[in-house]
């Protein structure tokens, strides 16, 4: 039996042994983290926290600079790096005795962390699933074992067949943090790449995706069948990449490969005084963070989009695309460092480690952009959660105003096509405002039967639910989803706009009406990210506003509004060349301030 | 004596009244409120906090949704709004009786606040400082009372004169948040103003301010009074308006009058198919948080810019400012309403209510863009303390490097003026890194004569302070801020750049070369807002970039970068114009993308 005194002299236990449950074997406890651990195992506990005097386990001694933090531990990879303090002949194990007690209870079930017991914020931090201290888990011992096993396995393979080194995989000791600082670095490369350089690049990752098709519509199976009855119908819709997809990913990638150069585009050149010339030039933003739901298919195309306008990205998967991510990661990741490895592999970073979405959102120091690709509440919550700034929409609250002068053949087509093409669109119409004299000479009539006859639910504002004997709608901010829609009367445009300017949400507006000069008012008065007169609001789309690939719809009145391009992945950068020019308080300097032209 | 049962029947205490100290009159207690504000007054208490169901005093029944809260208790405003149950023949005062002993506490001189017992958490938010509850405070309703003399005062003097209405100052009762309400929808009415109109608008504003120079310069005068002694002399400087400021000031807001109008700018155009046409227009952001420091001179700046891109504001000014802002806003927001009476006055709020910039900093639903102009740590406390983008700069640490093949007169004078031109300011090098051969060949010694010339201390970085015996700088990452910088020495320009990339503040950078191709490669691979060949970093200043007036210089990577001209306070809006054309699956259309000239 190893009876080691304990580390902590002020402890009162020094040791012993416990006889745990009736048929366990008589286990030995060596100090009072061994102790603890026993108990937790005892118990069955949710979690044991063993507290100490540093914020965890370190890759080297705390107090070297150099040491990290290790927010994960597999002892199969860090066991031969960390050096905690040896066993002395006397005991006094340290970290090492903790580190063993945690193991005892991670190894039977138990989670087990150990943080600072200073501060006394920690026991809160841990249980609310903040990343300090270190874990230690037996899912993620067993996961890591599984992923050892899968790698040795392939690097077997590879081995035989030839095939390149295996990538990096983000290892538990890699924070987020360190993944967007290297994403960075490997961006101020890639971005000064020329653009045929760039599109080399992108035309090898999309030869890749085809060349490993197979593979990745197997793990793309084991993800649906792992989700199966998990998840629902919608998000599986969006899990599953159907055989075409792949063809389908690697034709968008060659023709995002082929767009014009984004990059040093000069918006706009300036002589500034005689032999000083200024230029403002199109830049990528940096290091951009993409959530997303399900989709594993949103994984290449925003990759390729990053690639093409010299940004660093970190992704974030769902859970339940882990394995069709993973690999789609991969080869994305080899087929760049293969085609550019001054740019390597870190350039692009799936976050596999513990960090939960809320740490890699409270990045905002390192990460420059984030874009949310899933569910409304997924970008609500992150929209909510983070000072890093987010591209995209929570609510896609559309409004269809049928004025007194449309013509209502089109009014008809335009409301079911704004419904019925894709009802749970955020571009879809969830509210149709008609002016109350179609009331009076049948056109209602005739628009809600066309809708009815689309088989359009309709529900009824204040007034429609007492005049039509509508039944009422949820609210006047209500986004069905669904076949469904709220159908009200207004008096007048005036209402409409102040309709939709309290119950919108500035996504995408329309007008249907022959008077021209009243659209041309509607399309200047209503405050929203896309006004449309006489066409369906289905339009308010990056493929259809010939944006090329989409990055998102943002309802957000900075930096990029509506259906976002490419160029909502860029910044702009000041460039001047002179002649030795200095200011001295303006008084030797003549500024001409001359605008030239940009080529 | 006036006894009353007790409100609340679960107390103790039901009747009395209490000798207060030995000279006081005995003073009635009525119910458990009024005893506790006896108490606090008795112990001369900093706050009194009265505790109860609701959240505090309401303008209406608190379960009326109409109703609002009333965060700042003004009896002459109040009275007349307010049913809180009447006491009935029986007692039970509810909040009544709150609000009686509360303003019993408040008129001795103990602020108290009246908030929701429920949920716990309200005791530590009144003490933080948050806005939870009813505060009623002597100062308060001194201040009140002082305002409404002096609009009594003013009222009658206008009335003489047959001047116009006066302005309705923030009261107590409107919170920043119905302020920014009323702002977005005035913007709303000054958006689709004509461009004239806009101009006329500017117009009056400036005539105005010359008008009430006498007055300005008064109240001005009276705020440098009240700061004598409290604040340093770079902050005195900027909060004393000089004599012919107003002039200047007046002639800035003509000049942004007579700029082309920003708004509905056509940025792009595009045949989507047949008879289908899209716009990209310029549109204005909404509504604008500023916050700024002393510096009453930027309030009418920034008023000016909002105005000519239709923008609504709120404004927070520093207390040290508050005389001269009050009036400045009063001038404006009265010619504002005189020229366009549809805006009226509530497009800009100066907010002088108990909210603080923290509490403002809250208002991301409804604000959409802040902007600080002030010292570093206003902006960095900004920028980490709120979910609204903010536009700005907290560090400016700009580098110059001198390559070995500077021209060494051109690179002094820029080095020179670079720092010294005004040392304080963001644009001003701190660090300039020499090209180790200039060492060798006697060129880095004429550098350093010139700067010591100059009067700059240098500071030496890990390499200098050894090679050159200077004394180290305090980080490899330091604004001084002063007449002082880092001098450093790398070997090539790769170090240079690796340097600025990793202790720049993204700001400005600056390369000394008569190797153009070298230069070349220094302006495309320095990840900065600004980057210079052969000029002083000086430069970076909207002003000087010919964007006209500056609304400030921004480190952040999306939306504007460098300095900021009128287009950042504006976004983009899409407009469509079809003849009833529909999506329907995409299968009916066909989409034709066709690029249009722009006129």
């Amino acid at each position: 039996m190893n009876v080691v005194p304990v580390f902590n002299e002020n402890d009162a236990i020094s040791k012993g042994a416990v006889q745990t449950k009736e048929n366990s074997p008589k286990v030995p406890f060596w100090d009072n983290d061994s102790l603890a651990a026993l108990l937790a195992i005892e118990l069955n506990a949710d979690l044991l926290m063993l507290m100490t005097d540093v914020n965890g386990l370190y890759t080297g001694a705390p107090s070297d600079p150099s040491s990290k933090i290790i927010h994960t531990y597999c002892p199969a990879i860090h066991d031969p790096l960390i050096k905690f303090g040896q066993k002395s002949g006397g005991g006094r194990g340290g970290m090492t005795a903790k580190v063993d007690a945690a193991w005892l209870a991670a190894d039977a079930g138990v989670t087990t962390v150990i943080a600072s017991g200073k501060g006394g914020d920690s026991i809160l931090q841990v249980v609310s699933g903040q990343l300090v201290g270190t874990l230690f888990s037996h899912e993620g011992a067993r996961s890591f074992q599984e992923q050892h096993d899968r790698k040795q396995a392939k690097q077997k393979k590879d081995k035989e067949s030839g095939a390149s080194k295996d990538a990096q995989p983000a290892s538990g000791d890699e924070t987020a943090r360190e993944l967007a600082v290297a994403a960075r670095d490997a961006s101020r490369v890639l971005q000064n790449l020329s653009s045929e350089e760039r599109e080399k690049i992108l035309e090898k990752v999309a030869a890749e995706l085809e060349k490993h098709e197979e593979q990745i519509l197997a793990e793309n199976e084991a993800d649906v069948d792992a989700a199966e009855g998990k998840i629902d119908d919608q998000l599986m819709n969006r899990l599953r990449l159907k055989p075409q997809k792949i063809k389908q990913l690697a034709d968008g990638i060659r023709s995002i490969a082929k767009q014009t150069e984004p990059l040093r585009k000069v918006l706009s050149k300036m002589q500034i005084a005689d032999g000083l010339v200024l230029e403002k030039l199109t830049s990528p933003i940096g290091v951009l963070l993409i959530i997303f739901e399900a989709r594993p298919d949103a994984l290449p195309q925003i990759a390729a989009l990053a690639i093409r306008s010299g940004n660093g990205l970190l992704l974030k998967g769902g859970k339940e695309a882990s394995r069709s991510n993973a690999l789609l990661h991969k080869i994305i990741v080899e087929a760049v460092a293969e085609a550019a490895p001054s740019v390597g592999k870190q350039l692009i970073s799936l976050i596999t480690t513990r960090q939960g979405v809320d740490d890699l959102l409270k990045l905002d120091d390192v990460i420059d952009l984030a874009i949310p690709r899933g569910g409304n509440a997924l970008v609500s919550h992150i929209q909510h959660n983070t000072r890093i700034p987010v591209l995209g929409h929570a609510d896609g609250i559309c409004h269809l105003y049928v004025d007194a002068r449309a013509d209502i053949e089109m009014a008809c087509s335009i409301a079911v096509d704004s419904k019925t093409d894709y009802p749970a669109a955020c571009n879809a119409v969830e509210k149709i405002l008609v002016h109350s004299e179609l009331g009076r000479d049948g056109r209602l009539y005739q628009l809600q039967t066309a809708l009815r006859e689309a088989g359009v639910t309709m529900h009824g504002g204040k007034r429609s639910a007492k005049e039509l004997g509508l039944t009422p709608c949820p609210s006047d901010r209500h986004e069905y989803g669904t076949n469904a829609l709220t159908l009200e009367l207004v008096d007048s445009m005036d209402e409409a706009i102040d309709h939709i300017h309290a119950n919108g949400s500035s996504h995408t507006e329309c007008i249907v009406t022959e008077d021209e000069a009243l659209a041309e008012q509607f399309l200047r008065r209503v405050d929203s990210a896309c006004v449309f007169h006489n066409a369906t609001t289905r339009f308010a789309d990056g493929y259809r506003f010939g944006l090329g690939a989409e990055v998102g719809i943002s309802t957000s009145r900075i930096h990029a509004r509506g259906p976002v391009g490419v160029e909502g992945l860029l910044t702009t950068k000041w460039v001047m060349r002179g002649k030795g020019h200095t200011v001295d308080h303006d008084t030797s300097i003549k500024y001409t301030h001359k605008p030239l032209p940009l080529q």
